[in-house]
């Protein structure tokens, strides 16, 4: 496989952009990412988003965007995977530079989601629809199960879920493009509206609208300091909760780990900082878990007491993470890419981490039915 | 790039598959397909579909499908291009193989439209819905307009469009999976119920069920014969026909076809048959232009003499094609690619070509917005 590399990076501000269309953010992004690059074509696109059809009434997006950047007529398609169709878009870019078809590939993801009359509603669909949303449930009880189970099990607290919380909203509050930047308190996220016993409004990610956009180059496009993708691995699980052996446990997450980890040759002690996919605060604790940060079952403390933090041990979501940031689903596998690479670039102001290599990314499908991490290392 | 070799086909009757969901059909072909493959395993899935959320509200369907072949934890994705997405698919899977991260890839399409309650709704959003679809027109009214054009500019004639339909009725005649097995003869097509002038129902394909798989393999799993994919090109164009130049032209149709012969290292002159998106009739007589096979704007005089038919110079659609085969938009694109590999074989029954080497499938996404072709030869 051909070396691959991502040279520019780009996204819109987070939040509830009801001035702007699909199509506009989808460009802005891309433009800005090109900008970033300092490149003025690209040979190919990879447009990640996940039911733009419910949300705006639109599909065949890949077409539509080319059209609108003005790149047509490169080749263009749409990736769908739930809420890891922009970390699936950065794969199948990968996989297009590695193989030797292109040199220059644009991969993006976007949703515009706040223009939808029911969000909830077009999210399940992301869910097994015959046998779990079928008989009433969403995505908030469907983590709620979860959590309840890690609780039993693992004697994990209410308040360690809400330290997740704490933590996103810290980062976010540094975080010039993030939907929310204000700080809460354990007492506030715990004490918030509650969605699904026991997660409160402020263990959720919000509904959001954004788009990011990444340039991926080969050796022939390469422009140092650049970040280096040097390990891409993804998975599958059960799609429906009740079919699983073990609800805490998230397979597709660690076997996408493994997969990753394998590639690029390095293991979870190897890695710097991540930004992972904290679609409701369990998430977060689970995932760490699985990526091999902490030992299963020992998350809750291991937040607690602070080691995910921006001075901790290993800083997970230093953009404020799908919490804090926002969460546009198919845009969320990009923008961590974003932060990565400006947190590796060091330009990521008044958040930067200091001594970092290596970080991970890890975007989420539905209750985890599919994963996907990458491993990028700066190239100076 | 490495080479990428099909070694099983697989695909469901096409029709109003009432007693069967959404992922039974697609298991039912990934199964074919894999026990023509011979093969007990795969390492990655690539799934095309259109709009499964909008259809029967489940999206997710990488993960889902993987699930439900027993196949998880395998990666596995949805690829959308709107009626292209089966197509891309196919050329998703080719790149992952290319580049090395694996060496069995099932790729795969699959639409269930029956159960919708709408559907040329669902498959308006292919189309520009804030400069085309918010003012009224369809599909079959686009076609209709780019019917009216190519007949004033050319002379193409009512008759010589309604041969197309004569030609693919009779070629679904000798498949038993086609969606309509019957033959109709010129002047039931014209006089059949208007559609959007010029149009009739009888120029129009389908509102279909069905899925269709192939495997695809590097050297290390190749069992010949096999079919070697010796070219794959895509591109894209405007997305609403108004911002196009000449609406008679299909330049993404133009463009991906020269990409396809260019990696193949032949012309139109070398292919021995084809499956073409004969979505509409008109649409048939434009792409064996831009595909090269017969001059711009000579195709209607080209069909009606019957070059295009079984016994013709160039064979088109030998499987019945949209029209009579049936046209589930998300697997049409590896319905073709099924085709092509019986014919390849020799397996293609009452409809068998003789004296065939190369095979040529062109797979197209809206009116045109998106199209890709590949190229496929016989390796014994």
């Amino acid at each position: 496989m051909r070396d691959v590399y991502i040279i520019g990076v780009g996204m819109t501000k987070f939040g509830e952009l009801w001035d702007k269309s699909l199509r506009d953010i989808f460009v802005e992004s891309a433009l800005s990412a090109m900008d970033d690059a300092g490149v003025d074509h690209i040979e190919s696109m990879f447009v990640g988003s996940m039911t733009p059809g419910l949300f705006v009434g639109q599909e065949h997006i890949g077409a539509l965007m080319a059209d609108y950047l003005g790149a047509a007529p490169v080749p263009a398609v749409r990736v769908e995977s739930a809420c890891c169709s922009g970390g699936m878009a950065l794969r199948l870019g990968f996989f297009e530079i590695a193989s030797g078809n292109s040199d220059i590939v644009l991969v993006g993801g976007v949703e515009k989601m706040t223009d939808s009359a029911d969000v909830t509603a077009a999210l399940a669909t992301a869910a097994d629809q015959e046998y779990e949303v079928y008989h009433g449930i969403t995505f908030p009880g469907l983590y709620a199960l979860i959590a309840r189970a890690h609780m039993a099990r693992y004697g994990t607290t209410r308040e360690q879920l809400a330290s997740v919380s704490v933590k996103n909203h810290h980062n976010g509050s540094l975080n010039p493009r993030a939907q929310f930047q204000n700080e809460v308190t354990k007492e506030q996220v715990i004490n918030a509206t509650l969605i699904a016993d026991p997660l409160t409004i402020l263990d959720s990610s919000p509904v959001s609208d954004g788009a990011a956009c990444a340039i991926l180059v080969s050796e022939k496009y390469l422009k140092k300091p650049a970040v280096k993708i040097i390990g891409s691995g993804a998975a599958t699980d059960r799609i429906a909760l009740h079919q699983r052996d073990d609800i805490t446990e998230l397979r597709a997450v660690k076997v996408s780990a493994e997969r990753a980890y394998r590639m690029a040759g390095i293991g979870p002690e190897n890695i710097d900082f991540a930004e992972v996919h904290d679609c409701f605060s369990i998430a977060e604790l689970c995932i760490i878990e699985e990526l091999g940060f902490v030992e299963k079952g020992k998350s809750g403390p291991f937040i607690e007491s602070g080691n995910t933090m921006l001075e901790g041990k290993i800083p997970v979501n230093t953009s404020g993470g799908l919490k804090a940031k926002g969460h546009p689903v198919g845009a969320t596998g990009i923008a961590q890419v974003v932060e990565v690479v400006e947190q590796l670039k060091g330009t990521a102001g008044k958040r930067q981490l200091k001594n970092i290599h290596i970080g991970l990314t890890h975007n989420m499908g539905g209750s985890g039915a599919s994963s996907v991490v990458h491993i990028l290392k700066l190239v100076e």
